[in-house]
């Protein structure tokens, strides 16, 4: 790649695929400062070139005949900013073959079927680049790969869907559930069908990623159990706030002995740890690893100008790096296990109703300990005979725990079925004052 | 660099040289998944090769020989992490003009002498790395160079030392100045003699680098003024209580129509900023930039292990693009002028003690109106017979408000003179829900 001008290429031209070539427009000298070269869009792949846009692209560069961009010899990057699986999935694999580097800001794609396209890239000995998958403008990949390539990442948690975090910290200044997702569409952060990101879906997708190329062994959607923020009772919310913590969607990946956890699922969050402060439709991402104890990056999760921001940053690595043999290589090199359904440990905040009198909480510590779950921090509220139980643990399995909450259920004295909400506040970093 | 084995040397083996060494050789399948390649220190120059050392090196790879680095013309980089300006500058500089690329983790060398290091190794066309010389294992040089490229970042602010950071969030739980300061030399965050840290010099130092990439114009120590931590009294710290403020040593580095502003000063923050969140012996930057509205790192700013992550990526990155042109060239590309003193905008917290009587409050107002600061929150407190004000600016440049508040020294009704400390709370960020 020795000239100066690099003619490239997108697949779609909405709002990323505009900011893409805006940002390659306006950014043109600070990219040739950084690698030698000027990214020019020559083409953009669309349905309907006929079609008004605000940010119009030069004259013949819309096209619909994707076989002048896969088969175009001066184009020497592609971006698939098209989104979904199909034809997505097809195009970046004709292009990858055809020797074509690509970038992708597709998690769904990525996510779901990560193990074709990076085989195919590596067959081809072509760059595969993804940031903007995952986090938006957080350049999360990039860190995992380049900075942190001897750091021994051994957990990954993550607060990766903005949507969802708007909500939520709605709902802890009060909002409804109703409410908050009603202005989350008002604001353009949920679409009408919200299922998505409610649902932690997008956040399973997110997390498969991260994990991928944290642990460098495949993990894929259907491997992510997720739970979202559908079933979070304003109990929780009320939990939360007695014990002065926040709640937040977030995703975990943790490797515990050689084997792999990793879920989605509402969380409890110290106020002390970096992810309470996240708020709005921000993301965070906290990486774990031997020589680096704990790196958080935060920052917009979505946005055009912003996933277009991270597609760049791809482009200028891949024309940057060329010819070197520097990560074209899968993430992947190794083939972990899952850890078992129940393994992982975690402090959890229990919830209890139960009646009020002698023998209660005894009845409930003895089942905690049968199950070698044991106590942190314990608050009681009495009201109209009954009392509301928040039990604070210290680290134990999910399983364990979800066999004491069952035999706490059966108890003559519980009132409504009691519930676990996993807790974050292991830092555990020395100067931190708390563990 | 074709080949499998790459060589490489140390200046200095102490706590950071020997680190990268271990990193270097528990990594090596890392690296090589990576880059192609396995690097191996070969060599590493040292005062006294006979010292015993807890993890010793190979045997003949300790040398005293600076020559027989700079002359092997196998050793493919090399990484200065002995510090200080003499003997590391020459050496650096001898060994750019050899033709070695160089990474170092020497913050002072690099915002002292920046300009003669990257003329070298603009010269001798080879690179010239130092991510490890700000906020150890926080990859932001990185950040600000790749991912945000086209990103037009035109404010950087950080917490940036991790001593006084770690001091100050003991004073904010009660401690003095002089207990926290003997809590940090005990744990080994602070030295002996602490005053570089605690008088802002090595926050200031960190700045420099960090403004020079971000704005791509030389900004060297002598650049940026720095407040420390030492004047900071319990009436600081109480006043920030009262308004619910955390307080801070944040450097910032503002690009304002062309110009720039580099400081460092003790700051209050919003509890809802990320900053106030950053705790213990943490560094944190967050970088403002069109693209990006704000993305923020955060991580341990020093310890061995963590310095020594960085200089490994550092090398890394330089044998994985080698011989492509990509980010090869001095960050600097333009000189721009300083804003003047006085000139930069902020929120502030101002400190005043006024007598308790009719008039008094009319008479300050009036001298903050003159100069164009308004009032966002006051908060009076009264006590034998006198007032003390907690007073909130909306933003106004630090000349107005200095000269405000020798107005306001100069009223008979005023007791001692009143103190003013920066504010952050400007996020900006839409759904955040605060400005």
């Amino acid at each position: 790649m020795g000239a100066v001008d690099v003619p490239v290429a997108l697949l779609g031209y909405g709002t990323v695929g505009s900011a893409v070539d805006r940002l390659l427009g306006d950014g043109a000298e600070e990219i040739e400062r950084a690698t030698g070269h000027r990214l020019r869009v020559v083409r953009a792949l669309v349905r309907d070139p006929a079609k008004e846009r605000a940010h119009g692209p030069g004259d013949g560069v819309l096209t619909q005949d994707f076989a002048a961009i896969r088969d175009d010899p001066e184009i020497a990057v592609v971006a698939e900013v098209i989104g979904g699986i199909e034809p997505a999935q097809g195009y970046v694999l004709e292009l990858l073959r055809a020797g074509k580097p690509v970038v992708t800001a597709n998690k769904q794609l990525v996510a779901r079927h990560g193990d074709v396209l990076f085989a195919a890239a590596s067959a081809a000995g072509v760059q595969l680049r993804f940031e903007a998958s995952v986090c938006g403008a957080i350049p999360v990949i990039k860190v995992l790969r380049e900075a942190l390539v001897v750091s021994n990442v051994h957990r990954v948690l993550g607060i990766v869907n903005g949507t969802t975090n708007f909500m939520l910290t709605e709902m802890e200044a009060g909002a409804t559930y109703g409410e908050a997702l009603a202005e989350a569409q008002r604001l353009g952060f949920a679409e009408a069908d919200p299922t998505d990101d409610v649902s932690g879906a997008d956040a399973a997708a997110k997390m498969a990623i991260l994990a991928t190329v944290a642990f460098g062994s495949r993990v894929t959607f259907d491997d992510v159990p997720h739970e979202g923020i559908e079933a979070l009772s304003p109990e929780h919310l009320a939990a939360a706030r007695d014990m002065d913590l926040a709640v937040r969607l977030v995703g975990s990946a943790t490797l515990l002995d050689g084997r792999m956890d990793v879920r989605v699922r509402p969380t409890l969050v110290d106020r002390h740890h970096p992810f309470a402060a996240v708020e709005g439709a921000f993301n965070a991402v906290m990486l774990q690893g031997d020589a680096i104890r704990e790196i958080t990056l935060e920052g917009p999760g979505a946005g055009g100008m912003e996933t277009a921001s991270a597609v760049v940053a791809d482009m200028v690595s891949i024309v940057g790096t060329t010819g070197t043999g520097f990560l074209q290589n899968d993430a992947c090199w190794r083939e972990l296990e899952q850890l078992p359904a129940g393994e992982l440990p975690s402090p959890f905040s229990l919830h209890l109703e139960v009646a009020d009198r002698p023998g209660v909480l005894a009845h409930v510590a003895e089942r905690l300990a049968a199950h070698g779950i044991s106590v942190a921090r314990l608050v009681q509220q009495q009201r109209n005979g009954a009392a509301t139980l928040h039990i604070l643990t210290h680290e134990a399995p999910i399983g364990h725990v979800d066999e004491a909450l069952a035999e706490i259920a059966a108890l003559p004295e519980t009132g409504r079925p009691p519930s676990a909400l996993a807790v974050v506040s292991d830092r555990g970093v020395p100067g931190l004052g708390w563990a």
